[in-house]
């Protein structure tokens, strides 16, 4: 709920998911009851594994987190939490408002025990295919320990889901040496390198795309800040696009070929077949959307919860972060 | 100095520069005198108002600046700035070690009474036309103090330089409420409300290339990143290109046809004609190249630093400054 074409896509997503795996798994939609009964009748829903479970709110994309928490116990954000921390469901996808869902996330699942907070994961595109970047939102004023242990979730993350042997990991910093950057990043630099983890050292900006890394490294107000910038790219080079070819015929009919060409060639680059930005750290599956996600981007985000439920990366995380701990004692 | 294609590009835009304004100004070459003279005798410099001081010492770019700048006074860097504070030049600019050039600025010409970091300043390419971008690397874990100062400094090159009335100036956050962000956003925010600047607010990363505001303040460790992701992403359009063409000659052809209209598409997205980025806060004309500057990028930057010296930019920072501190009081 809460964006202009849910629920459609997002049903539409989520039986497409079912369809395509022969009703491997139950698919529980959660949201106006009514809104997703019309939505769903225009689809060929039949034979398909799947409920509805009646929200009667709707948080919508702008409103704050903790005051929209509070006062919308019966939107689809916080039934779905609550349905999760009560084992009715294995996982819980959203492409609503980001802040109340990973608020909702975090306090209703809890966390991991050993993870100070939890962190959102983005895959992102790179020239080599593509890379992790970890914390992309959830955390601003991170310390140390909490970069260490988006080093140890991004890890597990890039090895059991997008299936790196030995992911490398990089803090993103602004130049190569330990001693460069931040507080934060001169004072992480030393727990990761005594980690365990396949620590590669300091990146640049200019080396994610490069795909120099597996798992990237950063506060979560850098990283959301390099998120958006990077969302941006395609909608900038389609305006410039727009702005090339205005009023003149044959650069339209020559604009719209190259677009075509464009998008193949920056296949990846779009968010559609990543599958959303997991929570990680919380207890359970939790994987947030684009705000514009589309119906292809909902199933692949779908599928992508039912490979975090087999991999069991709660209790990867739990693990791996209580041998660190125990390392560092 | 420095470079590998240096001092031969660098000779070579300035050389440009004084032809093309027909000897408006004084060009002084600062290096090894003997490799810019065999370099210089390629070109036709024949009655071009330029001469060369000497410099024996080379600063590499990937030097430690401190230790560089004490170990090596006869560097061109060294000899440069002091030039400049002894006013026998009036502004000063390099292609060279980036740390280097920006820590002998700030120690040999001091810092304008008021500022208490003097910040890199980057023109960004926008859909609308550009944007200013400060701090784009000189200081790391800023102060809300600091931040405002930018707002100041980022206002009035943007103003006399990029020639934007009356600049709007926003901080780059992770959503748009004032209370959103880490604590240096948060902190900054009403110092930046009570400025008297052209604040309107908070922008988002995707907000940047958008052209939402003409003066984008942040952190320098935060926009050091940006800035080199963003220099990342014509390179990796071009590898994308290749693995797309790789192999099959019609492609091949293809890609190249696209490729040159990319080109002009882009146009901007170039660093070649933005001219450097300046240092400002120093008690004088300090303009920082990319390490890969072109002729043309040089030849900019020579123009570049001519309009800063006849704008009277550091001048005008003081005034700005100490307006707003005894506004403050």
């Amino acid at each position: 709920m809460g964006r202009d074409e849910a629920p459609l896509k997002l049903g539409e997503g989520g039986l497409q998911a079912l369809e395509e795996s022969n009703n491997r798994f139950e698919l529980v939609l959660i949201g106006r009851k009514g809104d997703i009964e019309k939505e769903i009748s225009r689809l060929s829903g039949g034979g398909l594994n799947y409920s509805i479970v009646d929200a009667s709110e709707v948080i919508e994309m702008d409103e704050t987190p903790n005051t929209a928490l509070k006062q919308k116990r019966d939107s689809s954000i916080v039934v779905g939490a609550n349905l999760h921390k009560e084992k009715k469901v294995d996982a819980f996808v959203s492409a609503g408002n980001t802040g109340a869902f990973m608020a909702a996330s975090t306090l209703i699942l809890g966390r991991v025990t050993g993870v100070g907070r939890p962190a959102v994961g983005t895959p992102l595109p790179t020239v080599k295919g593509s890379c992790f970047l970890i914390d992309s939102g959830a955390n601003s004023d991170s310390r140390p320990q909490h970069i260490l242990e988006f080093g140890v979730m991004g890890s597990i993350y890039a090895r059991e889901i997008m299936k790196t042997d030995n992911p490398t990991v990089a803090l993103l910093n602004i130049g190569e040496e330990s001693s460069k950057g931040n507080e934060l990043a001169q004072a992480s630099y030393p727990l990761l390198e005594k980690s365990g983890l396949n620590f590669i050292g300091n990146i640049e900006g200019r080396d994610i795309l490069a795909g120099k890394a597996d798992v990237v490294l950063c506060d979560g107000f850098v990283g959301n800040i390099v998120l958006k910038f990077a969302e941006s790219i395609l909608p900038t080079l389609r305006s410039r696009f727009r702005s090339y070819a205005s009023g003149n015929p044959l650069k339209m009919v020559w604009a719209g070929l190259m677009g075509k060409t464009l998008k193949k060639v920056l296949k990846g680059f779009s968010y559609e077949v990543q599958g959303g930005a997991p929570l990680l750290g919380v207890n359970g599956v939790s994987i947030i959307g684009h705000g514009s996600s589309s119906v292809l981007a909902v199933k692949n985000m779908v599928f992508r919860a039912e490979e975090m439920v087999n991999h069991n990366i709660s209790k990867l995380i739990e693990d791996s972060i209580s041998k660190i701990e125990s390392k560092a004692e």
